[in-house]
């Protein structure tokens, strides 16, 4: 609603509406927590059975003792799952332990104090940037910030990065040593890259020669439909342009089986796979090889890892499609607010100009946690002050729809104090 | 037996003789590893019943969903049994994934990239040293070199370090950032520090207001008898000098439960571990939950651990004893053979003046495997071509005393070709 056409006593008395909708939101004393992609009990219950059956597997099979030391990429079933998974090869995939997040700090902290590949180490260098991609997952830009790196942050659209801004940055500067992407239902605004988006990303010219795609395909699997979407494989369009170097692609089962105690991928070109395992030598004797053997008994293939999800989306799924209908009853067509209608992962994004911090702190004070608003974005800074993470996984339905109406209300109050203040240069109605 | 008081010809024809005996061991081709100090096979098993009852453990308890994300320094009942172990307070210790290794590396590569609590990062200083004990723990010394810090080589002598030696060199020498140590049953010769020891390390005067001593207390339970050394508990005396920020304590369950499968341990002062913490939460989003849930049900308590870590010793100490036996044996009084005779731990340390190479390559031409002369060394230099490190842990009984035929027998040649090629300038018989 174009809350600016309509009359100041009016829009006053609108506002106090809706506060009284919201003092009574409050009474519900309800407290739901939307602020991290955390699967819930009954998604964590799918894998119970690998525990169960954990003493029934063979952990010594073709010959090799799995609960001794050793093992430096990962058991080879596991490193054969993945590459599955991936669609890469067998030998440019590593596991190893616990979350993607280790992985991806893991392998930066090798880059800027030993360099990648051939290269200078980066902490040798005066400058090194990554772009990001806004609105992104805060857990990347946290490593960039922490390792000194300048964050340049790139909108990402509707199909994927802005291709031609991220070309031109790339294409002089060569103290851009990397992107962060998450190219299939990306945190938080569920965006599938396009094809061309993944192919331009893989092809394009770069100054930096050990520039890195860090590409971490957190939400492979993670379909909340049949139909989910479908992500050009990055490593054929690499591998036929000779640029497999440049891709450190990521994924974990932390969605899959246990948050955390799962399983984390690494997949390359061999020669980075080759270079990581040199560096691993001096880190680890070897992953937790135990868990690995328990994943693929457990996970067994692709097509099962596939029912799997189907499980998952089951109790996802009402969760989305329940924030969808009440935010379409209420603003649909509303061209002042926009959220995201993902088909999968983890996250809808909300954006309203001017408002999220107002909203976020207004849910909040109904007892609704929403990820603070900005950190979506290099520095935790949203110009726009417009975007806001919504995490439905955790809440049930009943506290969806609690937390939903919470959100609704939060908007309109914040839209309206706005033009309040904007228009009508009115700080406070009280 | 000293060779350089036999005639020229005896002495040729005792090599001779030698080497016939060798012949007959090389044709048992036979092939064992003693490389490494891996569990064997049935010393794992002893674990199993914590796979097999892990479909039964509670991970909910106490409210938390131990199968979900969080929880960065571990299950409170983790920290708790590792608190009693360690005997310090349970928010001094942190319960992480897999390997000790691990933890080392990580906390070493925090203090390159971001110093310690608030010390300029060692990466921005021009020189950062390490005292190295020896021999010692090639790991140990491959992190240093990796990240470029100079290694100073002091003698561990049988009460533990040479502390005069050390307190001269850290009390000027603000480039000394720490110290490595295996304060029981020392990697690899057995040594257990004397709590003089313990109590000048703890309370020396450094230069370097961030100096570390990296105390890596890999065999505290790892007893090969009922009297066991006993270790001073270093936290009990930093904790009274007001050092405990120097302490950085690691232990695991790789020798406890599965080698590489189980979890690692640090332990430090309340500041350092607050200061880890927060490093910690750039790198992971917490660690693998479940695996701390089997093993403190596995584990219960430290009284429970002693137990099952009498079912190891009575797995390795036959080996031990075994090596010991047949070196007396043969070289009981010789003063130019010295051997290690551990309570516990996984080494034993031969020591054959400007022989170790040549006993190492001679052994591997009979199919015994040990790990290479000087690795026990900084740089794997060993000066005086001394030390040899056995790893009896692997090999079964049977397997034990055909590598410890082979090696008195490489001891015997390597002695004799010495004197032949020194005192009667014969390089080879042949």
């Amino acid at each position: 609603m174009d809350y600016s056409q309509i009359e100041q006593n009016q829009l006053i008395n609108l506002l106090k509406e809706e506060r009284k909708v919201f003092k009574r939101l409050q009474k519900a004393d309800m407290s739901v927590d939307m602020t991290r992609g955390r699967p819930e009990a009954t998604q964590l219950d799918i894998a119970m059975p690998m525990l169960s059956n954990a003493g029934n597997y063979d952990y010594r099979a073709d010959g090799i003792d799995n609960r001794n030391y050793g093992g430096l990429q990962g058991i080879k079933p596991a490193r054969e799952l993945f590459a599955e998974l991936f669609d890469c090869k067998t030998d440019e995939v590593i596991v190893a332990d616990g979350s993607s997040l280790d992985l991806m700090y893991t392998v930066m902290q090798f880059a800027m104090q030993f360099g990648v590949l051939e290269s200078t180490p980066w902490n040798q260098l005066k400058k090194v940037k990554f772009i990001c991609l806004t609105p992104g997952y805060d857990r990347h830009f946290a490593i960039c910030e922490h390792f000194g790196i300048e964050m340049i942050g790139v909108r990402l659209r509707e199909d994927g990065p802005d291709m031609d801004i991220i070309e031109n940055l790339v294409r002089d500067d060569e103290s851009i040593k990397g992107i962060w992407c998450v190219p299939k239902y990306s945190n938080p605004s569920g965006v599938t890259y396009s094809d061309r988006a993944v192919e331009r990303l893989a092809t394009m010219k770069t100054a930096a020669k050990d520039f890195r795609i860090f590409w971490d395909n957190a939400y492979l699997v993670h379909d909340l439909y049949e139909e989910g979407d479908k992500l050009k494989n990055i490593f054929d369009v690499a591998r036929k342009a000779g640029t497999l170097d440049r891709i450190y692609a990521f994924t974990s089962t932390s969605k899959i089986t246990f948050a955390g105690s799962g399983l984390a991928v690494f997949a390359s070109s061999v020669d980075n796979i080759n270079a990581i395992t040199k560096e691993l030598f001096f880190k680890t004797i070897g992953p937790n090889k135990i868990n690995q053997v328990m994943h693929v008994n457990f996970l067994k293939n692709a097509d099962n890892i596939k029912e799997l999800m189907k499980l998952h989306a089951e109790i996802l799924r009402p969760k989305f499609e329940l924030f969808e209908e009440k935010m379409s009853a209420e603003f649909e067509g509303d061209p002042f607010i926009h959220w995201s209608k993902p088909k999968g992962g983890y996250f809808i994004s909300l954006d309203v100009k001017n408002c999220a911090k107002r909203i976020v702190a207004l849910a909040g004070e109904a007892g609704v946690k929403l990820t603070p608003a900005g950190s979506s974005f290099p520095y935790k800074l949203d110009d726009l002050d417009e975007n806001i993470r919504i995490a439905p996984s955790v809440p049930t339905l009943e506290e969806m729809t609690h937390a939903v109406d919470v959100i609704i209300s939060a908007v309109k109050q914040a839209r309206m104090e706005r033009v309040l203040l904007k228009i009508h240069n009115i700080k406070d109605i009280d």
